[in-house]
């Protein structure tokens, strides 16, 4: 065992944690902001900081296309290369070499794909995925397995779990195992109970510091993912964080934590802020809209947004004129907005309140914006 | 006289000082970021006071058009509008209409364009240029006149001029006075010494606030421009200050001071530093190159660069993967270093050492960067 997890209180399926590593505590349900090709975009990494953030994801796939993992690690590793001192989870590369990347080929041993920046041909195996994160220096190391696409038939959902199973053995003897820097398994099994369960015990039998689940966020839909969380989660190992891959927008984020899901990622927030859609205490507002032209109130009284002093006029400005202030306010206050949904969540846990502090929340969101003035 | 201008120091030339001003007090020398669209591109307005700058410049043309005059000014003026309290100029706009407009048609009572943004026909007249100026509740407003081309025949330089002294007297008489707000004038004439005194003393019978210098920076390159200087600046008004648009590289602004120059705007700095160009103590450097893939060292190591915690690998890989990140770091750095330039061009003077400060500012910037590693 190299990360320590220690529960602090649970409500239904829902707990409060704190997962600890070496680069620092990071306190659960938590969401990592998707820092990509190093640098979580339009967003300088104290800001991503003070968002509240205690980890963020960047991706294998990208960093070993470039600059490089060797590069990197020549340059002392991931944390000093984009100036970020807090824990580091790194996904493995499968997810994106299968929505990215050009002319794979997959077979028992690796995937071989080419890079959709140059053409250039690479493999990723179980071993060299370990070898990448570890040149990254990354707290949190991810198995490499096959992301099952959706939809998948029970058969291709087996043989390409039972893929990912021995890939998960593979990375975990292939894992150089540091104190205070650990290796999480994939649950993957498509929308299958069976198969779901058996990679539960599959993983579990090989023992990880944590557990994802993977292959969701494909486009099941919200009431497909609840219904696999619904009997996935309690399948899960009680005392190590579950991590749900990819998800999401605030209301999957709650409904998953409610199904006792500890950590998420998404690109969701940084990617709807570059286009001038803010997630906001009163849901989704899309700040082109000309509504908001003449508009001299701050984008959500609410909550504690650091861009509340900007006027919604002075922020529809910005993404009229295309000015890179837009994004880069945008995507901060989504952060936060993520961020403080998630204190606010941990909070309610803490009090034994979660069901009443999430349906003040999905009141809010399902209420709407402001009306215009 | 609505301004107060104190010189403190004086060296050859070139002097100190200190304009007071409503919104705060602009230490000259000074260099003024541009804020084009009410947005200093790529950086956040708190980062841009953080870099020391004093005063930002606005442009009346782009704001007139999008999000409007009358717009700003029902959000309560340009200052609250951007979170920027400290001193604005603004430009009168007439420069952008004969840049950027289509189809201008320019008389004794105004230019007449259509919009580069959606085609929009508008009329630009000093009166209404003053009346949008005070619209945004600019510090320091600016009298419209004609940017007379470069190359321009004697005949044409003094008939363009003529006109500017006429529309210079009109903006005078529509400016609403106001204390801590100020009015410029600006000297045209071109490249010929006759016509630059005749406009000097046009504007100083009228009288104004402080003196601008136009019609430079258009093409005629840096020893055309200061012998224009060498013999304008010693003809303006000793106690006011002179401020010379559109101005420029590091060692264009250095030779200007040595002038008697005391106010600069450009978009060299910000323009630049979102393609990758950094302005430094050892000249330019342009991070796209390969040699810096993986260099670990910071950029500028003599100075004090708020982005020195970066290497020039990071930026490289930065400006490579087109990231956000490149262009708001290298902004902001390029921000930070013409500040860093003006406070010690401005310390220099008043210990009577300008001459050995800018010879040891010109030899670092021929020495050029560092060795590769």
């Amino acid at each position: 065992m190299t990360l320590t997890f220690t529960i602090h209180a649970r409500e239904g399926q829902a707990r409060t944690g704190t997962l600890s590593t070496k680069h620092g505590d990071i306190r659960t349900p938590a969401f990592m902001p998707v820092g990509t090709a190093a640098t979580v975009k339009a967003m300088h990494p104290e800001a991503v900081a003070e968002t509240g953030a205690d980890i963020l994801l960047g991706n294998t796939y990208h960093l070993m296309l470039r600059p490089t993992a060797e590069r990197i690690a020549r340059l002392g590793g991931l944390h000093k290369f984009m100036n970020w001192d807090k824990p580091i989870l790194t996904d493995s590369g499968g997810f994106q070499v299968m929505s990215l990347s050009q002319l794979r080929k997959m077979d028992e041993h690796a995937v071989t794909f080419q890079s959709h920046i140059d053409g250039s041909k690479h493999v990723l195996s179980p071993e060299r995925s370990m070898e990448i994160q570890h040149l990254l220096g990354s707290t949190i190391t991810m198995a490499l397995d096959e992301c099952t696409p959706f939809p998948a038939t029970e058969d291709v959902a087996r043989t390409s779990m039972e893929l990912s199973m021995r890939w998960a053995q593979r990375s975990t003897d292939a894992f150089q195992k540091r104190e205070g820097y650990g290796l999480f398994g994939i649950v993957q099994g498509s929308v299958y109970e069976k198969l779901r369960h058996r990679s539960i015990e599959a993983l579990t039998s090989i023992g990880f510091d944590g557990y994802a689940i993977g292959g969701l966020a494909v486009g099941e839909g919200q009431k497909m993912m609840f219904e696999v969380l619904d009997y996935t989660t309690p399948a899960m190992p009680a005392d190590k964080p579950r991590y749900l891959m990819g998800v999401g927008k605030p209301d999957d984020i709650l409904g998953a934590v409610e199904r006792g899901v500890d950590m998420f990622d998404c690109v969701i927030p940084t990617r709807s802020g570059r286009n001038a859609r803010a997630y906001t205490s009163m849901g989704e507002i899309n700040l082109r809209n000309a509504r908001h032209a003449d508009d001299p109130r701050p984008l959500d009284e609410a909550t504690n947004s650091p861009i509340n002093r900007y006027s919604r006029a002075y922020l529809h400005h910005l993404f009229k004129a295309d000015e890179m202030l837009g994004p880069m306010l945008l995507t901060q206050h989504n952060l936060h907005y993520y961020q403080e949904l998630m204190v606010g969540i941990r909070a309610a846990i803490e009090k034994n309140q979660l069901s009443s502090h999430a349906q003040a929340l999905r009141e809010g969101w399902k209420r709407g914006d402001l009306a215009a003035l």
